[in-house]
């Protein structure tokens, strides 16, 4: 990280400073807590003849995808969310999948980039979960400086033709007298997917061990601590992987875009 | 009409049976009125090749074309609204548009629907005047027994690569009084248009005559009424007009796919 970076708080920056850092080579290890009050969001390109399928399955599953913004087949500007950022080269890391496998982590995503990519912008629990520390609910994976766990569920996601898999959740350890109001915050947050998809017993999404996520880090709960479960934009990564398409780019886990977006 | 039609109310019949009629025959000028308490859509049908940019161009103008329903291509059956239903057969007329021109109006699309053709369903304002009714608010088309009148703005919808064209809107003359409680009603009401666009001054929306419609006829206001316009689902037919894609098949006016889904 370089010096501009260190000499300033993070959660303090305006997105448009933390994207120029990022695309100056500044690559931290995680958004999470950056450009405190914006939005922030999981990316997803995919080439034109995909494109299609992408968008459908995103409008098809509003809870685990839902989206911000698209951009024109070509155009890395995501106009709306950002008018003036570039998806190729404005967040900190990206994960390049061939037939559904993970072939490259790059920094810099310009020579991924074909020439009639459509770059999706799905919303993160990222945006969440500053609200729930704003409504005086404890998470416990920051308590305990960890990822939040996520876990593949037995849940199928509607399918397109060409896209299909399982729903991924995000689990957060809440007080069982709190789990109401994380649920009442969160469900105002459509944008960042919304209410809890399940609380309680793990075994009715299909999870057989909370200590074993299959992305992130296990946490450990506090006395009367209840598991609480929220659809997860990662669940696109699941996707990919599952219904291995010949190409796509994602953001790279933890590492998200940073819109313009006021949460 | 057949027996089985001139037997029943529309206004009482469920969907499946109305669109059963349809597809036996029953050719009604308008389905205003049909299905009480049903949604009622816009039909817009393309070949999968311009299937990215015509559930784009809805994404990106949800006021104009707020989507209910997307087909897989291929597949004619809109499995979230109707999921016993054709979108071939089971309205009562369509239009087929070759570079923009309508070229021909058709009874039965089964001829018309290329193998991998996509179906778009976009809601209507016609679930909107069933709550305008219910709420007190005169109708003044319905008074006159006339379509309502429809016309092309000055206002651009957002576009895409190769979907692009002005705002279509519908327009209710509503007595003075009661514009806030019009606007509150359809504002509720996402799936159908919601709120007003515009209410007053028709030159704000680039209208030079009110008695002159681009779709739909004149209607005379009375002592005290306001103008209050709506976006319209037409929009996406003045957008294939202005576009001039190869190929498209639309619902003939007002004679909308009546959904299985609850207003």
């Amino acid at each position: 990280m370089d010096g501009l970076f260190r000499s300033q708080n993070p959660a303090g920056l305006v997105p448009a400073a933390a994207r120029a850092l990022f695309r100056a080579g500044t690559r931290p290890g995680t958004t999470s807590g950056w450009c405190h009050g914006h939005v922030q969001a999981n990316m997803l390109a995919v080439p034109r003849d995909l494109a299609f399928d992408a968008l459908l399955f995103a409008w098809r599953n509003p809870r685990a995808c839902p989206l911000i913004d698209v951009t024109d087949p070509g155009d890395p500007c995501p106009r709306t969310a950002a008018p003036h950022a570039d998806l190729r080269t404005d967040l900190p890391a990206y994960v390049v999948y061939r037939d559904g496998e993970p072939v490259a982590t790059l920094e810099d995503a310009v020579p991924a980039w074909r020439e009639d990519m459509v770059g999706l912008l799905t919303g993160c629990s990222f945006t969440a979960e500053d609200a729930l520390l704003a409504a005086g609910i404890p998470l416990r994976h920051l308590e305990q400086d960890r990822n939040v766990p996520m876990y593949v569920t037995n849940r199928r996601c509607a399918p397109t033709r060409r896209l299909s898999g399982p729903l991924v959740v995000s689990m957060r350890f809440v007080p069982r007298d709190l789990v109401g109001a994380a649920a009442e915050v969160t469900g105002a947050l459509p944008l960042a997917h919304g209410g809890p998809v399940h609380a309680g017993d793990p075994a009715a999404l299909g999870i057989a061990d909370l200590d074993k996520p299959d992305f992130g880090d296990a946490v450990r709960p506090r006395d009367g601590d209840v598991p609480v479960f929220w659809a997860c934009g990662v669940t696109l990564q699941a996707v990919i992987m599952s219904s291995r398409p010949e190409y796509a780019v994602t953001h790279a886990p933890g590492r998200m875009f940073i819109t313009d977006l006021a949460s």
